[in-house]
């Protein structure tokens, strides 16, 4: 048998009825908006699927409020409040405490309050966050509202998660201080390790962009939203198939990494796969018929301009003049590789 | 280093500041109330923790959306929404559909939308659900509002669930079709082998007090609630504590799960233990100032009074005319057997 996350997804929603009080599946975060209009979203993190016992527990509890308040970012929605699950295996417990007072002080950071749970035993570290955001009575951010003619946005720079990551495998490693070192025996320049730590900083302790989310809200023109967390191949397939448009994105404005290009050779990373494909970045991806200055300014903050909505299907990228399809590659749970 | 859920509770207590604008951690849901009246709650259930894989899917379906509107069910909550989070090992993907519509149908009966979740793969089969209930604004059942005088109650006989557990450890098995059969080589009645498939389908599929819950919350007349997840003793003590309240029960009105008496010895079944410490019930135990048949009448059903809240703390059973503390032995996933 083979499976993709799509296909499961399909088989979900097939077998449910949609949702009639507000938005349901297929967007980052639930919109329930009777009695009140709340933006809900879960998301689980387990060991050795979404992180290795090598990361110390401090980061993977930033890392799994993050990947929630990102989604939220997604809506626009203000973060209000969250609820936790925990399994736990027994070496999770003598950590459990420096979890904990991670999580609590990015909770604190973001403004939300704890407000239920669940405690469980577990082979594997198990982490599943439902967090909850308000949005005004005038709606969120959807995925479903870009139009032909629309600019293409990010929030910043892409490729350091998956920069990241990738020296996380090929033995980077992460002390419980949030001290990085290059694998024993190597001999990495100031200016590379600068760069790696940075890249797996950005791997280990993503920023979901929760201030910047609710101003695209509040500006009234941004059309449609997405965040970045399986790769903005395959998540703005996703936002192209929502608004039923396609995308054309232009090879030379897309803003890698910062010092990415210049690291990438001796370190062994992939340039074009972080960029065009690399999970977990949690950038905003969204679609504005405004220009880059403007839109920069109605924010208050730098976004940059990657390409233009268009009629059709299909993410399309722009090098040297010449188009090609872009195949949406990015993380897929259920995925073999051939 | 030795820890127990309640420690881990507490440390997480410890941690995070009081959520200010509802109720927060403590009870069996979170209620959201600003800026409306949502009750929430989550509940994990783990391969080899809450289940195994000799139960069919279809069940662990039931039971894992079942645990969350039981917890809906002690705030008096009307059950309208869940997310799905799913951690999904290899094996757990052929029988992925008929997990998915036994949920399905489980949820269209109890009349709540799947509005969101996430998927992961996995090395244990992981079931996260996050349930929303509404509550009027007058507000919700809390556990901390039982009063000293106040009758204590079931919603119905209990102990079938531990009984069907210790039966399913004991080597009886269930068929995908739902059917129950005996361990291979033994020769029980058909009293025994009735009694024994109820008492697995109280453990498999719980009811949630769905409707009795609602119904308790609007008669104005109950003054605490909690589910029975753990056990009569620790989850009273629960109630007791948050009322700041002592408890005697009666033992002698006690209501066993129906034939568990007759049918106890035969199949190696700890009455005692089951009734008085048996987890994974889903009745409701709740207070109320009204005798059993005006709280019946109230209600349009029967409910079982079995002893009454009094001043002091600490859960008492009164057994032939002569009290004795009860103490709280209910399941807990971190205590270490001495």
């Amino acid at each position: 048998m083979n499976y993709d996350e799509a296909a499961l997804l399909a088989r979900i929603r097939s077998a449910f009825p949609a949702f009639q009080d507000g938005v349901g599946i297929g967007d980052d975060a639930a919109i329930f908006r009777n009695p009140a209009a709340l933006a809900i979203t879960t998301d689980m993190l387990i060991e050795d699927v979404d992180f290795t016992a090598a990361i110390p527990l401090s980061f993977v509890a930033v890392k799994s409020l993050a990947v929630n308040l990102s989604d939220l970012a997604a809506m626009g929605a203000k973060p209000e409040a969250f609820l936790l699950s925990l399994g736990l295996p027994e070496w999770a417990l003598s950590s459990f405490d420096r979890f904990v007072e991670s999580l609590s002080a990015e909770a604190a950071r973001s403004g939300v309050a704890l407000i239920g749970g669940d405690l469980s035993a577990a082979a594997k570290l198990t982490i599943s966050i439902t967090a909850i955001g308000s949005v005004p009575p005038s709606g969120a951010l959807l995925r479903s509202g870009a139009r032909p003619g629309d600019r293409i946005y990010l929030s910043r720079p892409i490729g350091g998660s998956a920069a990241g990551l990738s020296l996380l495998q090929r033995g980077w490693t992460v002390h419980e201080s949030g001290v990085i070192n290059p694998p024993a025996g190597t001999n990495f320049g100031y200016a590379q390790r600068e760069f790696a730590a940075a890249a797996i900083r950005r791997q280990i302790a993503p920023m979901a962009e929760v201030e910047l989310g609710q101003k695209l809200l509040a500006s009234g023109e941004v059309t449609s939203c997405i965040d970045l967390s399986d790769g903005l191949s395959i998540d703005l397939k996703r936002l192209c198939d929502a608004s039923s448009c396609g995308a054309l994105i232009d090879r030379d404005r897309l803003p890698p990494f910062p010092d990415l290009i210049a690291n990438a050779a001796a370190l062994g990373i992939d340039v074009e796969a972080a960029v065009l494909h690399g999970g977990e970045e949690y950038a905003l991806l969204f679609t504005s018929r405004l220009r880059e200055s403007e839109l920069s300014a109605k924010c208050g903050t730098p976004v940059m301009s990657i390409g233009r909505m268009r009629s059709g299907t299909g993410v399309f990228l722009e090098t040297d003049g010449r188009e090609a399809g872009l195949p949406a590659s990015g993380f897929d749970h259920f995925r073999r590789d051939p």
